[in-house]
């Protein structure tokens, strides 16, 4: 496999299974010499954590991390932080109807066909749970982050049709279920969210997120650009189908006359249709993000599937599944963010002697 | 900088600015024994190159590859392929306009703050140019692929707001300057793209691609998930703004009891939302991807922009551009697909002994 | 740091301090449908933890390796195998001597200088308690490649000035506490480390290595050529001055007409000073090793060296430690071996399709 | 093969084969703004090549390098630094006598059975000609950091039996052919290479390199320690066959009370076995290395071997080759080593922020 890690200078690989004994990762690369706020890193679990709202999965699993090196006296040594979280929740006999069938739209069949051996129960390797170790991760970077002045903000600006519009307020994103900076949107959003899951099905979104104050020149042409790292990071997030950096699929149908953000004298720019990045490199303007996210796959529906012998059958929904997978996805997203920002940050102390 | 290689196992290293004596790269981890036609390799750079047609730059670059190693007798001997190209149309004098000015939305501020030190010619390691040594390595890549049965299909579908409907005919796609599989359609556009340049303004485009007869299994979950890494392939590539896998932003309004793609019995889907690939791994059904292009920023109109010391200056346009920058971009991202792909099937090998 | 990874395809990442909650490690890469022999894996470490005999450091720790996921139903699934070993014995007051001071020939110093910060206990990263996690790696790799029919053997060849001879029966290794394949040469080594240990000091020893039934054709040249890599794993075990291949430095002396491997007609060679790798690259014959280590350098003697703020103090030896590092060196060098060559297995698969 | 790269943040890969077109290479990560003097690196390369003395080679290569990117008006930019030096002497019928025949302790053998289709002419890819690549990216390596006041100096230390002692003078090495630095011990050392050559025999030697003002804290525990890096890159040289770092194999029969180097007041040690590294991290005195380079295996003497079909055929050995390769191998140890330190330099900037 050999996939289970990302950076080049900060480095995070995860190991784990949904139903294992634990899932965990080691964070190579870490400065040393950093305060770390063990609570904040929890906190930053917790908006992950299944059963924190009404419109979320009601699994219990209480996501307790447990650091096991790298810090000292509440300071990173810059050796590496290798953590883990035990999985409570191992209700596996909830997996045994799945043992034999490939569920539409899950990774059971490419898992199965790849490997010929694996963990089904909820997903195994597959499974978003998988998603906890990067959030770990992201709360180490983003406090780093933040002891450098970059900020990291993420949330959910569509849910099915819904959109967010341009009245937008930061503060209000975790007052919500939903993290929409929008209180009137985020209410039509939960109740879009509550209908499609009495059906017993799910809904798509996306989330939005703006990287603040990153200093000019991160970013390594030509083929390690910071949004192509960018990009592969939120792609490497469960149910991500696009990525969108600045204007996104909307520069399609523009002219160059009107895409052109236009300098002002201290170097910003009057439009940020860039999105904060130029040539793969940051500019100064706030990178701007936007990761379109699929309805997730398990709903509790008949649906006619696969089985391990070439079988079409017909498989029964059930299980505690999300019926909207962006309220957890934005700390995820966020997390992602600080690790390959850091790693860029880390890489252009290389460029000038 | 770090950042001009690509690849775990197929790796390709590219250098060269668009002005000094030369680019190209190398192309390491070659399986051996390999067949390479090497004017198909020059065919595809002819695809790419300026020159070639009326609604693309006029700028004359002959855009020879030269082989300097690792082809013996017709095969590949597994040794790194070395190559190059040759700089012909080196009017440097050209670009004395630019030398103390950042050009709006290019990356000339970026390069210039990063590295304090830049060859400004032409955009010099930023110019589009580069991707001309990722064609000749997509090239060699496709020939493999293509000995393994998977075939690489790119064109065009969008020029601002024309958009490719469902009437494909992918025997066209060369038949028309603009690459796009479908002859009506393909007029409309280039009557676009020609008034758009004779407002001295450029027009954005999108690119799709499909990748066909990928067997099942390709894809290093977690981070290195197949369509990760295409994404980060494909958001390295000059001027690109937005990556979508399968139903990509669409998904973001879809329920999924509408977007579950249901198996056959031969493990193929009904549909493809998936995009071919589920969990990071290929599931065998077409790979098919967008990517969006923002409007070239080099406008033949007088704009508003900031010199090296700080001031607003007006700056004339001028130099040849390409108006709209996909049908040359469809050999790119060919090859980075096919780059992408061919690097995965090698990773794979190691999965089971 | 960032230098907590080894390998390519098969690639260990270790965490952990000696005197911190846990050590640990994930294997990302392990090819699936492997049969793991968990308990063999725990022999393995048995055979590097203190207290298996006289001549070794006295410290108690039971060194018990717990899986943590990517085996299930006792096989491997393709994904990454994360493991730790619970640190028992963290009697950190013992340490509280060194916390101000840098202790002669050890990493403390250049710790504080490069980090700033640092877990003192016993060394904290530095400790070569951290090869624990090397020998588990090692051990799920010796059972891969035994599967393939790739052997591994480490044995004692010098302590001190006591060298073996050509007089060599790989079966008493692990009948004597030394593990050097003569009992009476094993004898006099133990006799020479007890009385070493008598007068409060430490002594050095070597290490042979042999890889059997290797097929020919694994290596990566020109940078990864196989006993480059061989060389940096061996390298970067605690204590280790010198790697030589084949003839090693032997070959100094000699003249061409002597060193040269003649052919026999099946490939392989009458002689075997190139140590199994020509150009990089295994040629069947077994790979030889030997890898020198120097005398441990906690001595319990009175000895002048630098504190914190610069001065120059009397400092006691204390502490349990090895007399001599080679008797559990040698699981150690054998799972580096062992990483190694699997890795470059699973790298060479790609090399022909 | 992707084995042709080296280096993490500092890169370089070569291409190129012994009779092809050109050899060449790729210096990705160099820092930008850094004034490159091109003739000094001619000059390190004609340190190198053949025909420069009365016991070398006299092949007539005139190794001319051509710089292609990277360098802009006498500086980097920090983009990759391509560069070729064209093969001129492609005599290669001389080679058409081993076209069908495996050489002895060559590597025809090893690259036949792993690649199946090879360049023979003089060796291919596996010939020592690719070193060349490395000097050049060594001697702006070098230029680097001699602005950071590291110097590295390397030089023969043992021809066959005769050894340099302690009588040593920096000053000669080049006033001599065979790069010795002690003029008495040359003329012998240069006596036995051309008894051997009159014999058609070779003969083996060792080659010391230090470097001198590395500053406290290069190296990246646990598996990139500084020496395992500077091991693998000294043992990746055609013909190597050990790495000593300080006190080398001879720290075996010491003990710990006299080979622990004792602190001076300023953080300096009043020995130096370590050689200049602890725990894999640089303590600020010079860093000592030793390595042993095999006696050349193409030898003036008929010699029974193998062909391709299995056969035991005679060969006459012809060609023109090095008796003795020290003494062009002390500025391919001296390139390995900067490239080297100044990774190591680069990467270790990003411990503290």
């Amino acid at each position: 496999m050999a996939g289970s890690s990302i950076g080049t200078l900060f480095k995070l690989t995860t190991f784990g299974e949904s139903h294992g004994v634990a899932i965990g990762g080691i964070i190579d690369g870490v400065p040393a010499n950093q305060v770390i706020d063990i609570e904040a890193v929890q906190d930053e679990l917790d908006r992950r954590k299944p059963g924190q709202s009404a419109i979320v999965t009601q699994r219990k699993e209480s996501d307790k991390v447990e650091f096991l090196s790298g810090i000292f006296e509440g300071k990173t040594t810059g050796s590496p932080i290798g953590f883990m979280i035990k999985n409570d929740d191992q209700k596996s006999n909830d997996y045994d109807h799945i043992k034999e069938v490939f569920r539409p739209s899950h990774a059971d069949f490419t898992y199965n066909s790849k490997y010929g051996h694996r963990d089904h129960r909820g997903g195994g390797r597959s499974s978003a749970r998988e998603t906890a170790s990067r959030v770990v991760a992201g709360a180490i970077a983003k406090q780093i982050l933040a002891s450098l002045g970059i900020e990291i903000v993420a949330y959910v600006d569509q849910v099915g049709s819904i959109k967010l519009g341009s009245d937008i307020d930061y503060n209000v994103i975790d007052d919500n279920p939903v993290r929409c900076p929008n209180m009137i949107v985020a209410a039509e959003m939960e109740a879009l969210i509550k209908e499609v899951r009495k059906d017993g099905d799910t809904i798509g979104g996306s989330v939005r997120c703006e990287i603040n104050h990153v200093p000019v020149g991160l970013g390594e042409p030509v083929f390690d650009k910071l949004h192509a790292d960018l990009g592969k990071a939120m792609l490497s997030i469960n149910a991500v189908k696009g990525f969108e950096l600045g204007s996104g699929f909307e520069c399609v149908s523009m002219r160059g006359s009107d895409h052109n953000d236009l300098f002002n004298e201290d170097g910003s720019t009057q439009t940020n249709h860039s999105g904060g990045i130029q040539g793969g490199i940051s500019n100064g303007m706030p990178i701007t993000m936007r990761i379109a996210f699929k309805p997730v796959a398990t709903i509790i529906q008949t649906q006619t599937t696969l089985n391990k012998v070439g079988e079409l059958v017909e498989m029964d929904g059930k299980g505690r599944h999300d019926p909207c997978v962006v309220p957890r996805a934005v700390p995820i997203v966020g997390a992602m963010a600080a690790i390959t920002v850091l790693d860029f940050y880390l890489r252009d102390r290389a460029t000038n002697l």
